[in-house]
C-alpha cells in the first residue's frame, strides 16, 4: 500500500484568539495558513527548511494551484489540534498534499492541495514557471520512509 | 437561464504588500479572506450588513463547510483586481457561492463555497447548528434581481 | 504651520468579519495591516505605487522600526471607518508617519510609525541597509501639496 | 528586584512563509499576532487558558489600549525565534506586558502593551467597560513565582 507508506508530518497547533472570528471559531483562512505551514513542515522534516530549499533548487516557492477543503467541525481558541500532513502524489512538476486536522481525535478539517514547483522565468523574471520536481527531492521523502529498517526491508522486497 | 439572472456583487480590491508572501504574490489564505468579505458584500448589497443580519435572524454567522478554489494566475502587490460574487444555489440550510477574481480582465482565481445558515444550539449554546435559510432572505436576492423590469418580467413568465 | 500643510491621504475601510476577534471587535494586528496599506497609499497618491517605487529606487521596502499606537475605542465588523495618514517628518534615511482612524468622526485609533528607506546590502544581499531617502521622493510630497495654488503661494512666501 | 522575580513565559516560534512579506522578512502585524498569543500564553501558564479565563471572570477579553514596539532586526521564514513575555505592572483595571523576541539570542523586537480587563457593559451589552483585575488573578502570578521555595523565601523576608 503506497499511501500507507507515505511520510506523515504531525504538527500540534494551539488555536489562538486572533485566529478566531466573532462566532468564536477559527476563521477559515487561518486554517489555510496552518496548512501552508504544515506543507513547509513536511519538507523541513526531510531536511529541506523552506529558505534552504528555495536557495538549493533556485525556486521561488511551491504555490498552490488547486485547493479543496471540508470543514467538518469548528475549533475554538484555547483548543489544541493536531494536523497530519502527507504528500499523496508526485507528478512531473506538481504534487498533491493532504492535511487532516484533528480536534480531540475527531477529524475536524480535511484539505487537499495541488502545488507546483515554481521558478522565475529566465526570459521574464516577473513570470513564474513550473519546473520538474527534482528526482532528488522526491527521493528524500522515500529515503525518510525507509529509516524504519523492518518496514523498509519488506518494501524493498515488494518492489 | 437562472444562473445568468443571479445577483452579482462586484468588488474592486487593491492588493496590499501585506497580502503577499516572499514570492511577491498574494499568499493564498488572503484570497480566502477577500472572498469571505465578498460573500458578506453580497448580503450587504441586498440590505443585510453582516452585523444587522446576525441580529435580525439570531444567527452566529454563515460558516464555510466546503471550499474549492483554483489559482490560475498570480496577482501581486499594487495590482487592482475585481471579484465577482454570486450565490449560485440555495438549499434548505446552506447555500453555494461562486467568486471569480479577475486581474486585468483575466480570470485569476475561481472559488466555490458552501456555507451554512448557523445558530447557537438552544440546548447547548457552545454548539453550532444549521438552520433553514429564511424564505425572506432568499427573496431579497430575487427582489434585487427583479429591479431590472424587462428581465424580471420575462423571468416571471417563465415561472 | 508645516504639519497643517502636509499631504494627507484619506482611506475609507469597511471592517470585515475576518478582521474581528471573538470579542467581536477588530483584532489589533489588523489595524496595523490597515495602516501599512495606508502608508503605501500615501506614496501611491504622489505617484509611487509600491511596486513601481521599489523598482525605480532599488529598495526592498520601507520597513517599520518603531511603532506606537493608542486604541481609544473599538470598531466592529460592518463599521466603516476612515483613516487619515500623513508623513509628519522626513529624516535622512527614515521618516515618520501618523495615522488616525475615525469611526463615526470619533478618533478611535492613533498610530505613529517610523520607517526606513531600505535596500539590500551590496556586500551581502541578505542584509538590509537603510539608505538616504531620495530628495526627489520628498519633493513629490511637497509638489503635491503645492497643487492648490492659493495655499502653495502663501507657503512660498513664508519661506 | 521585583522585575527579576516576575513570571516569564518563553515561547518558541517558527517563522512561517505566510508571516513574511515580499521583502522576505516578517510582516510586522504578524509580530503583533505572535505577541497577542504570547500574552494569552502567560495567563495559560498560571492556569488560565483564555477560554476558561473569559468564562470564569465574565470578561470579553483583555483588549489592548496602548502599544509600543521597536523592530531592531528583521527575521525571516525558516528562522526559529524565542519570545520572552512578562507582566511588568498591575494597575487597577489594566496591566502592562513586555515581550522580547530573540533571534539567535539577539534581541530583534521589543514590545510593550497596556491591556484592560474588559467586560460587556450591563447597561448596554454592546459597550465594553474596564473592570478591576481580580486580586485572585494577580495572585496567581505571584503564587507561580513562589514555587521556587528558596527564592520565594528570600522574597518573603524582603517584604
Amino acid at each position: 500500500m503506497l499511501s500507507k507508506a507515505n511520510l506523515t508530518n504531525r504538527r500540534t497547533i494551539h488555536i489562538e484568539w486572533g485566529d478566531c472570528d466573532p462566532a468564536q471559531i477559527v476563521h477559515y483562512p487561518r486554517y489555510l495558513a496552518y496548512f501552508d505551514a504544515c506543507t513547509a513542515g513536511l519538507f523541513e522534516k526531510v531536511g529541506l527548511p523552506k529558505r534552504q530549499m528555495l536557495k538549493t533548487y533556485g525556486i521561488i516557492g511551491i504555490p498552490l494551484v488547486d485547493l479543496r477543503a471540508s470543514f467538518i467541525a469548528p475549533s475554538r481558541f484555547s483548543d489544541t489540534v493536531v494536523v497530519e500532513s502527507e504528500i499523496t502524489d508526485w507528478r512531473r512538476s506538481s504534487f498533491c498534499v493532504r492535511h487532516r486536522l484533528f480536534n480531540r481525535n475527531v477529524l475536524a478539517v480535511e484539505c487537499f492541495e495541488i502545488r507546483v514547483w515554481a521558478a522565475a522565468s529566465e526570459a521574464d523574471p516577473e513570470r513564474i514557471e513550473s519546473k520538474p520536481v527534482p528526482r532528488e527531492v522526491i527521493e528524500m521523502f522515500s529515503a525518510k520512509k525507509d529509516r524504519n529498517p523492518a518496514r523498509s526491508k519488506s518494501k524493498q522486497e515488494k518492489r
